[in-house]
């Protein structure tokens, strides 16, 4: 229905190791690790496209998100991270046009939405990590090659009169650049919007002198003390922050079948059931082993592949299982995270719940026999769209708080997910975290045994039935009440806005300029202003 | 391009007054308004579609929009607003269905942004007029019907086991709620997201008791106490605010030519010259012709002529002009109004600029010779995507504050334009309010008399030439930088999602469910989740 061309794509990987990359070289130097950009040209997730100029696509991303992830996980001895790029006098080009203009709407859609979480993990590792980034621009950073800068904390640029950061999207491609880029130079960098706009509309882009006044770079240095001005700023970042550890732990490989999580799928009802279970016994090991680690990495894994290989996946029916001892102790050293370690699991407990809160699916909780939403499980079905509770004494379940659900697991507002739920009522989240009945407060429906079959295939049935597109924009909006930040920003304004623009005619009908890029025709434009 | 049919309309106007009103019946006792939709059936604004069971299109809009307005200007004495349904048990059915089915893209998105201004319009009555609204809903609110209600203070429905509030958007119609209803739910009304995510996908809608319970209404009445709970509530609202004033101000006619405004364009270069001036003099008058209320309201009718009927124009070059003096000394009363009449144009010139920022259009602030950006007049540049400034001594230009560029006419992001244009430089906030020359710290380009010519030339060719799409999407990005608010989330969120939706074949492809609603054929959805 959408204009572009479809080719057929494998299903996605989305776990690599360092090992097999193919786009980025990763290194350590004591307490610096350098990550450098160098796309294997013939490298892409598909055959019908040339990753030239380090520009990317899925592919480069999944390795991108991997290391970040390893460096917090495997190298806790790292306090700065230095991205550039291996490719002579170029950082990065940006998302690959080619791949973009032959994929598929709800393909691009979803790779805008993994490469913004990943640009969103960078500023985490900031934040709660106390690592550094520093984005040592070798050479042009246009378009998601500078949004990825963006993400960092400094960014220097060579000054070699030739080296610019540009967002030519607007003026070259009629799309956005939707990688979080006009949310971070209004509000990350704060530049003044006439100037965002004069950036935004200028294909060469800003090099120099000017790219530091107007902060889009933090600074720039002559390719002749290059090296030594990269190393500097590295060496000032590093000493900025404190010593996170000294001995990391390996993030072994998730592989299907998982372990602690189970999803399946029946592609004619286009329902899944995602199921998480708490092992009854599970002593905290210094590894990644420890069962809470891998129990949310398979489940964002599992999430990955809902988006990216399911995507005709209407509902998933999300259960949560187990050991409630387990799930109990377990979130007690979340909350208050002796080491490292520890801290680092609680952050990504943290960003696959925010993986969840943004996946376009409709997630239904269901609390059945056995079923154990507490704490770090009670974010799950407070992640949900609905929460369906049995109202059974002798099939009971079991649902509360454990101090994780006070504020230490945040959406992406800035605010609990119970905090975000009670926003008129916000004595409710008082009365909770105090022990009222979860289960009675927080359900969307409570059928008795009598009824429970029967409502709950309705309710499956008819949210199925529902347009897609309808379900995606409704649930954007319903999920994130209250408080915006630059993250609800990027998800909620830019993206929506990319999306639209995604699909109309000016950027993919035939002679969109989306479609025309790098071909001889030149775009024509519907001029009607909307 | 896209699916729906286009049939040609007439330029719309949007003057009118309650003497040629078809759709309301205005009527005042006392200090009560009694606000009556009683929608013509064949009085749309085209002759393809009837307005059933009180469904509104634009033309609907328009008379509200105005009735409200003129409530604050022309009644004074009336603290409290009932808006109810003039047909036997029917309050509103919402946005006809018809009419929206076969408007174009660009009329549809436009269409909710003005009906979004006009619900907003009932709010900031509220806010700043201390006028007070009860929606009295003698029958079913649906869709857009039950938004008007949500734009209201407060919502009485009447329990006749039958009457619903509801959004069939997203279960019956395949689009969203789009006029500001998925975001006051969830932060004007508070409700549980879950509950959010029943109500609406639930085409028959919600009644009685529940319907309190879950914060969609206040109370509701039996038939038999209708009137008289109506009118006690409404006397309630009434008394819980102060009178603002005996003798209302009538609005004058708003005719072209304008007398302060100057409004011409070029349909081949796509590019419109709005110009604003400010009279000689002009002391005070208790009446419309008092010329920053005339020169502003001639400017809102002019912004509003630019998105309905001149949809091609690309770029409005905006001037503004005239006596210093006369701005200065207007500001001066605006500033600190000493009734509530000076209040209300105050208002009224915060509301038109609101409007400036969210017109689709990009706009160049033009200061070249005799320009005269000063206090309100600055405003308008501020709201402008690009400030140019003639930078030549023997041609001089006045660029300035006054008090009333100190926080008096917020954005809707509730920050002002100096706040939101130097969000990474606050500290120029106060350097321009205490006299620091705004000419040089405003401008986007300065260029001298040798290159003035040249260089606007340059800059207003290449925007446009860029997608109209790209812009829109792009300045409605950069426009508002940090905080984000109700009225933010709904023109920036909620609306880029309904913009999305209303392009998707889901909605208006051939199958798609706007365009099969009413008909025998049931849509067929593509069912990638996006």
């Amino acid at each position: 229905m959408a204009a572009s061309t479809t080719t057929a794509l494998a299903p996605v990987s989305f776990q690599t190791h360092p090992d097999r990359y193919r786009h980025w070289k990763l290194r350590f130097e004591g307490d610096l690790a350098r990550l450098s950009m160098a796309v294997e040209l013939n490298g892409g997730l598909r055959e019908d496209y040339e990753l030239k100029l380090n520009s990317y696509d899925l592919g480069v991303d999944v390795e991108l998100a991997d290391a970040i992830q390893r460096i917090r996980f495997e190298h806790p001895e790292v306090r700065c991270v230095v991205l550039d790029g291996a490719l002579d006098r170029v950082f990065c080009a940006g998302a690959n046009i080619v791949m973009l203009r032959t994929s598929t709407h709800a393909f691009k859609v979803n790779f805008c939405k993994y490469t913004n979480e990943t640009r969103l993990s960078i500023e985490d590792a900031s934040a709660h990590s106390g690592l550094r980034f520093l984005a040592a621009l070798n050479g042009t950073a246009s378009g998601g090659g500078y949004e990825l800068a963006l993400a960092c904390d400094r960014i220097l640029l060579v000054d070699d009169r030739n080296s610019a950061v540009s967002f030519p999207e607007v003026p070259l491609l009629g799309v956005l650049p939707g990688t979080g880029g006009l949310t971070r130079i209004t509000d990350k960098r704060k530049l003044r919007r006439d100037r965002c706009d004069v950036f935004s509309t200028l294909a060469e882009g800003i090099k120099g002198k000017r790219a530091v006044e107007w902060n889009l770079v933090d600074g720039i240095a002559p390719l002749s003390r290059w090296q030594e001005t990269v190393t500097k700023w590295a060496r000032e970042l590093a000493d900025s922050v404190p010593v996170r550890g000294t001995k990391g732990v390996q993030l072994d490989a998730i592989e299907t079948p998982y372990r602690h999580v189970e999803l399946t799928w029946d592609e004619a009802t286009r329902v899944a059931e995602l199921t998480i279970t708490a092992p009854a016994s599970g002593p905290q090991t210094h590894s990644s082993d420890w069962w809470v680690l891998r129990a949310f990495r398979e489940l964002d894994d599992a999430l990955l592949q809902l988006r990216m290989n399911l995507p005709h996946i209407a509902l998933v029916l999300l259960r949560a299982k187990g050991s409630a001892e387990t799930v109990r102790a377990t979130d007690a050293l979340l909350a208050e995270p002796k080491d490292w370690f520890v801290s680092e699991v609680r952050q990504l407990v943290k960003r696959v719940l925010k993986r969840l809160d943004l996946s376009s699916k409709s997630f239904y909780a269901i609390a059945d026999e056995g079923s154990l939403f507490v704490g770090s499980f009670l974010e799950l079905a407070l992640a949900c769209d609905r929460i369906y509770v049995l109202d059974d004494p002798e099939r009971p379940i079991e649902m509360g708080v454990t101090e994780l659900n006070r504020g230490h697991l945040p959406m992406s507002n800035g605010i609990s997910r119970l905090e975000t739920r009670f926003l008129g009522a916000p004595e409710k989240v008082g009365e909770i975290l105090g022990g009222a009945d979860a289960a009675r407060e927080l359900a969307t429906f409570a059928p008795d045994a009598i009824d429970w079959d029967d409502e709950l295939r309705l309710a499956i049935e008819e949210r199925s039935s529902f347009s897609p597109d309808a379900l995606t924009g409704m649930e954007s909006n319903l999920r994130f009440a209250g408080p915006e930040t630059m993250e609800t920003k990027i998800f909620g304004r830019l993206s929506a806005w990319q999306n639209w623009i995604f699909q109309r005619p000016n950027a993919v009908g035939a002679r969109g300029a989306l479609t025309c890029y790098g071909t001889p025709t030149r775009p024509e434009f519907n001029t009607e202003r909307t």
